[in-house]
């Protein structure tokens, strides 16, 4: 079978090195090309040593077209603002893209502006662009030329409360979601803040009420359940690599047991082969390094809490993305991914 | 000035480890006797190699009424349940009693046994311990015989709550406290839980629901406010030594700004010596190895978000045990601990 | 093609738990049975949270006869001792075995008297055994009915050094081995020294002078130069989870060159596909989750330093049984290793 | 008593806090000035949140003479290079300096240029400064009116090794130091090898052969030994915050025992303060936070093996640098210390 050529935009960052990870054991898949700015087209074996020996790549600094000339699939790992202004010339150019951005994510411009502070590159693609969460969004991703890769946060906070928002089991609009991530989330760009000696035996939240991940949760979930879903988002840098653990505070729509908020999510994630309904409280490291979500739930008080985790370079980036690209080409869901 | 001599009941664990090394500070304590019950009388520095050198005392096993013939303060670092049944001998014998345990925390013999899983083995002192949280108690703690001293949890927790319900600004009854601690709260035990490989890199919650804690910070509070206060509370294991890091989502009673808000924390603290109201984000390594709770408040849509840390085996144990004991003896508060 | 169907003796470790994730990955090899003494046949799942829904077997407390009965190779991952009284069982009944252990390590029953503090159950199989290192003893491995799996620390040091001392490059018997170890070496049991809060934020020594991979690396070394090596070897304890990184310091036996060493070291693994022999130091996490061993070289003053790095768990222990056994059944020495 | 007005200059790194954190606790000591080139002149309190409401003073931009003018000890915690260029004018000014930097470490100019690439700015007042260790030069210390505050690793290493070299018991050019050194090392300013994805869970060697603290460790062995002292020297970086151990191999100049080499050392240390000679394998833990330094040592077959740790931040920095000035100006050497 010929294998699908793929191009990753962006390859020096932390998702980019998952991907390319995951993409050495699909058997379907060839790595193309790479690209990044750094100069002098460094191998990619000095750019990830972990990569050292496994594929011979140098990293171009290459424009959309010329990518799209060497492979008709496009992982792109570069920031939000930039990709906006290449993915038109690669769609124009015959590429399908899984963009791991939030350029794509929002469907409401005015809501990009508010959120990411600048008015939006490509508004007219908003709505088009397919939100790349499969246990959500399959039928749609199936046939997509442009991928919305989800945020990793909306990833594991999305997959706790979309079947109980679903299920009429919670309230749209009183829900607490305390997050709790690695420091790999923050990128590998070097900054006091994920500078080891500050982070290292540190807990502390950040972006209280303002990061851009929350409005990116409400619309996921407002799509999914079709009724408007408000959310109070806070996050918290964990001194670990990776995962994040989600912890939800909802409330019941009536009265309700938590065997059956269990029963609802086993229901909801009954065929669905990355999503783990544990009746334990998992721990972040019982999905490092998979592309597994993991949750449970419980009933407190008045409350029901959902705890989910994952690890946010895989299922909360490169992982996924492979998912997508599973569905897109026709290959087993699971494809190097287990 | 002759000294206050000391005794500290169970040496082993790492609040003791704190204890000692404040009170190697304090300029008017004696450490006189050391108990545990190890076999062979161990040297401190054999138990504690950080203490090599610097203390020339054998851990002992002794009976209350030997350690009060010995000492006219005790510390009690000893497991709950254990410690009920010592201290009346000790109160009995005339020493004053700091107890690290739970067993005086609670007012409600029936509280007590709901959450403990046992009947308390001395009901009738319930009612007659100090809280020993000297930024709520003060005026009870200085003529205190018997110091109930507080929970990690709870102070960090109801530290930064107290004020704003006292002031009335937050509803009383949807209160949800979302705590992340770090491993030594989990005490000097070797448990699969806390073996390094399975709880580093790795974040979870646990005894979700039912973590004794809660009624500690339910009565705190309620006290304190003078309303019967009820929270949902949920722990979190982080993999870090030390710190405890408490994100609470509340209701404001009203229409409130964030500047209220701060202005309640500020006039509340405005000569406790201890805690730093802030206006930035703390982490707990702000706070790590200090006495200090640093805390701050947001409004986050309609809520009133409070952001509080400690170092749970300083402000969290040993380091308020040490702010009781000055209050007791007349010395000024912030002996040893600055 | 039928798959080799595998036992696992002793699978709650952590070296069971890498094996059972690489064997999920291998395509012709089924796992037929697991064993532990725990109670209750518990699901792998339980056991390994991490496993759970990817592997559909319980525990079983079963005799060597039952399992052979049900599986033609056996990885035993019980500890020394223990395993020298089953092994004969389990050949007898006609299973190959790959013992992580190090019951058949060592080819002297004196040396494993002198070193393991105990007379040894099966001396008469000492020889026989093949020492599962496929850099070195690939054509042993390949016909072996019984392969003594590796120790971790002889991997790291034995790569390094066995090339240079092939070479006639550096002296037999002036060598310093200093290695550093991440925690999950030291097994899933929890002990005082692994526990998070005591090593976590620390770095020491251990088993100075006496550690049991010693005489491995010895007898390793000598077998595979012709000629009698001695080393001092010091093992630390680092606080990550994974890795060992090993500088040695020798004497060359002449002038030589930086370059000579590394030339000598590519030579020799020119075709072997785990090892990496790079120009960069190497740090562990590039081969953390990995089968690789990456090696390099330096020359300072009179010495010539090597510094290789595996991850314990993989290279160390799991990775390189897969390796033995691809080796053993004729698969390609890659499978389910990349 | 009047107090001793010291400045601190450059106050936004690592060493500065710890110094800060320390003077805040010597009755004798007032910070006068603390200087950074930082922008605005930041309150302290945020520049380091941990010193937030403990003390009240802006970073100035001030040069050496109205530095002289307000304080009459200088603490310098700038860059080499920089430093040298200050230093003369503080001098002539009249205030005694104890700097941090590597400028005045070294006697020789021509090895200074050597190891630091670049020629040096003072040349003539190199061989007059004192270097800093208490426990090897201390009555040099007291009317010095420059020191050089020793490096981290130097301290490590030297204060185990010299006394042995001074007693005759090991060989002065056959030493091999493997030194291990937690991430605060390597200062405050954010790069990619200290960014918290990068080195956690990993470690490695670095510098091999060239680190520059190399000819400070042989200049300090040779002087207080009167014999030309040579070693090999490897650091390597530790996820950890804090902390160096320092193991050295040596070899004995005759046959000695265990018992020899421990004597040797607890004589050399019996009036030091700082220095715990133990039997037990010290773990950097055991000095996190202190001004202690623990050292031990082993007889393994023919080498002489020393194994020493300190807090590089206290012991290897601002600790000793608040010793030094105890001595310099009559204060208990262990003021604030303990």
């Amino acid at each position: 079978m010929k294998k699908t050529r793929v191009a990753i935009l962006g390859g020096t960052g932390y998702s980019a090195l998952e991907l390319i990870k995951l993409l050495l054991r699909h058997p379907h898949v060839e790595i193309a090309v790479i690209t990044s700015r750094q100069e002098g087209s460094p191998h990619i074996g000095d750019v990830h040593p972990s990569l050292w020996g496994r594929l011979d790549v140098r990293c171009e600094d290459l424009g959309p077209i010329a990518v799209a000339q060497r492979a008709e699939c496009v992982f792109s790992c570069l920031p939000h603002g930039v990709t906006a202004s290449l993915v038109p010339h690669l769609l124009e150019a015959g590429a399908r893209v899984v963009d791991f951005s939030a350029d794509y994510r929002l469907h409401d411009a005015n809501v990009y502006a508010e959120w990411y502070g600048e008015k939006h590159a490509d508004p007219a693609r908003l709505g088009k662009a397919v939100y790349g969460m499969p246990e959500l969004f399959k039928e749609q991703i199936i046939p997509a030329e442009l991928i919305a890769n989800p945020g990793c946060y909306p990833t594991a906070a999305s997959l706790a409360l979309a079947p109980l928002l679903k299920a009429g089991l919670i309230e749209p609009t009183d829900i607490i979601i305390d997050s709790k991530s690695g420091v790999s989330g923050a990128g590998r760009t070097p900054k006091l803040t994920t500078h080891f000696p500050e982070c290292n035996e540190s807990l502390s939240a950040y972006n209280v009420g303002r990061h851009r991940h929350t409005p990116e949760i409400e619309q996921t979930l407002t799509i999914a359940s079709g009724q408007k879903v408000q959310v109070i988002f806070t996050p918290h840098l964990v001194p670990m690599d990776r995962g994040i653990l989600s912890t939800a505070y909802t409330k019941p729509t009536g009265s309700v047991t938590e065997a059956q908020v269990m029963d609802a999510l086993r229901a909801f994630y009954a065929d669905k082969p990355f999503v783990r309904v544990v009746k334990h409280l998992p721990g972040t490291k019982d999905t490092s390094g998979t592309n597994f979500c993991d949750i449970t739930a419980r009933v407190v008080r008045d409350r029901v809490l959902t705890i989910s985790c994952i690890d946010n370079l895989i299922k909360g980036a490169a992982g996924t993305a492979v998912q997508n690209v599973n569905l897109m080409y026709g290959y087993p869901e699971t494809t190097a991914l287990l």
